[in-house]
């Protein structure tokens, strides 16, 4: 199978290096900047990929939302199946790209969106088959967890720890994405839509961690709660609510106690209970490990019957989400999370919801 | 596909009920005892089911090795595939049973057998298509988790405890096989052959939880340390080290804090790095999910190629496991697990490693 790999920055070098290992590909191009053409299989014009009748799968290893969702668009348009590890380009058009991929009788594959290495797609998707899933949350991640894990275990303060993690290549020059809590939104968002098998809006709760401070965090501490960033999200009947805020957990629960920048996901089914899945939510080999089981899915050819069809009409129903939110020292119970974190944001307020 | 059923205990009874929301199966049969024979479908004669060439698949859910293991041989000698929840047959013929159905041309599946309805089989085979997995552990017996969360969290003696997990039928009447490890060694055997790709030698190191006082669990606490009994392996090259026994984890680690009867397993990948996956280990419907995902690899004809060969030759070197062995209140460092475990036994002495 002829495959082509969009971008050669961590993902994509590693997942070059990774295929290497799997018999039956053959990467025929990768697309790179005009000035970084080092193999001789490189191009910097998409249209040769994409119009290319002998390549059947696209990677896209890209960053950021353009130009990485016109590709897969027309990559599926044009038959060929797609893995993709980009969460921002798929979240940004998960309903049209699925409905494309269907309609073209190919596969979209994109279980390194969300929490890196770890199977959590195709076990949604297997798990789903035969459960109904209600709930999925998770620390989904691993800037925000180190930067947080570095704050409680090292007593850094907050600007100490985020410079410690740009050191260490976790956090970016520009932080944003991941602190603010864009990066939890999107993979929020496509777990959910998997879980509840239906397409969700977009326009939900998001409280990153910039306001998180170390006195926030010992004055909980010793009334034994610890802080962490998770995307949660919640379904009862045909309705939902999801947010991404900063929750307070019981410190001898299991996602009190995930380390460093590893990441965890947890869902319960109506079967099978509650399951959770942990490992590196990023870095270049394990976000590549989940790139290429993909890719071995459309080179084997498993079964479509695991796949989700996103049939469920499902409505948004904030008040699904509810309990105890801490606005700026205030504690309030009974409250809606999404009015509470949009008070907390109007008001500048640090915002806490306690699981 | 037309199926049987062997055993209508709390797993066989769930498959029967959760079968019922998959297309495309027929429950010809299922193997009851004689004086229990409810439903039209029951029979009490196993030749009657083995001998029936319209059965394509046999999905095991007895207890114990016999006659479970003998029906398992024939049906995959007839060309049935089999699924299996039973530990114990599994484990006891594990190469047998496996070359059988490759013989056969068949399915051998197996999940619902290690960490109930935990996907971790499912992973391994994936996973450990691209990765080389080199350490697998886990706290895969949720009784004796449940006993020893009970006694940690709530103060009680080890009897009391067991009184209690017999009470909520996590524990059976004759406990052995729960609290003397039999069961984890089956289980981290099974794993570890998946992982590493090789059949194993099934005597190792094997300390239950019978010698855990509470005195030893408040001594650790103060410590910082938290007691599970888990399995632990390790691969070096093609040598590898198992054992069962009670370990000592730092208290803010994943596993130390698993809760009541849940288990947790852990394997790292060269690429993937570590995961760990969660769930409930036991149970009817977690247990009958996890079958149920098995017959549907057959039904749907999942890819083969993600199958596990077992074409790796290993030797068994206890040394692997090493280090810190706490003997009868005597601390051993740099010892070997499988000489202190052996000298715990022989002497009547408490165990534990220090992970």
């Amino acid at each position: 199978m002829n495959l082509a790999i969009l971008g050669y920055g961590t993902v994509g070098r590693n997942v070059h290096k990774l295929l290497k290992e799997v018999d039956g590909i053959t990467v025929k191009y990768i697309l790179e900047l005009p000035d970084r053409l080092t193999e001789d299989c490189m191009v910097s014009e998409p249209s040769i990929i994409l119009q290319d009748p002998e390549i059947e799968l696209v990677v896209d290893a890209l960053p950021g939302i353009h130009p990485s969702s016109e590709y897969i668009k027309e990559a599926l348009s044009s038959g060929k199946s797609v893995v993709s590890s980009n969460k921002a380009a798929i979240c940004s058009s998960f309903k049209e790209l699925n409905e494309l991929a269907k309609e073209h009788g190919v596969r979209l594959l994109y279980e390194a969106s969300c929490g890196g290495g770890i199977p959590v797609i195709e076990e949604l998707m297997r798990v789903g088959k035969l459960d109904e899933i209600d709930s999925i949350s998770g620390i989904l991640n691993g800037t925000t967890n180190y930067i947080l894990y570095m704050m409680q275990k090292e007593g850094m303060s907050y600007g100490d720890a985020l410079k410690e993690a740009q050191r260490l290549g976790y956090a970016e020059a520009d932080p944003t994405a991941d602190v603010s809590g864009f990066d939890v939104r999107n993979k929020i968002l496509i777990l959910s839509s998997l879980a509840y098998n239906g397409y969700l809006t977009d326009d939900i709760p998001m409280i990153g961690i910039e306001s998180i401070t170390k006195e926030d965090m010992d004055r909980f501490a010793s009334e034994g709660k610890t802080i962490k960033l998770m995307g949660i999200s919640k379904l009862e009947g045909s309705s939902y609510a999801l947010a991404v805020v900063p929750v307070l957990l019981p410190k001898d629960s299991m996602e009190a106690n995930v380390p460093l920048n590893f990441n965890i996901v947890s869902f319960t089914g109506n079967y099978v209970g509650e399951l959770k899945f942990y490992g590196q939510g990023a870095g270049g080999d394990p976000t590549a490990d989940a790139v290429v089981r993909d890719v071995e899915n459309v080179l084997y050819g498993d079964s479509m019957a695991f796949y989700r069809s996103f049939e469920n009409e499902l409505q948004y129903k904030p008040e699904l989400l509810s309990g105890r939110c801490h606005v700026g020292g205030e504690l309030l119970t009974d409250t809606v999370v999404a009015e509470a974190a949009a008070k907390a944001k109007a008001e500048g307020k640090s915002f806490y919801f306690e699981l």
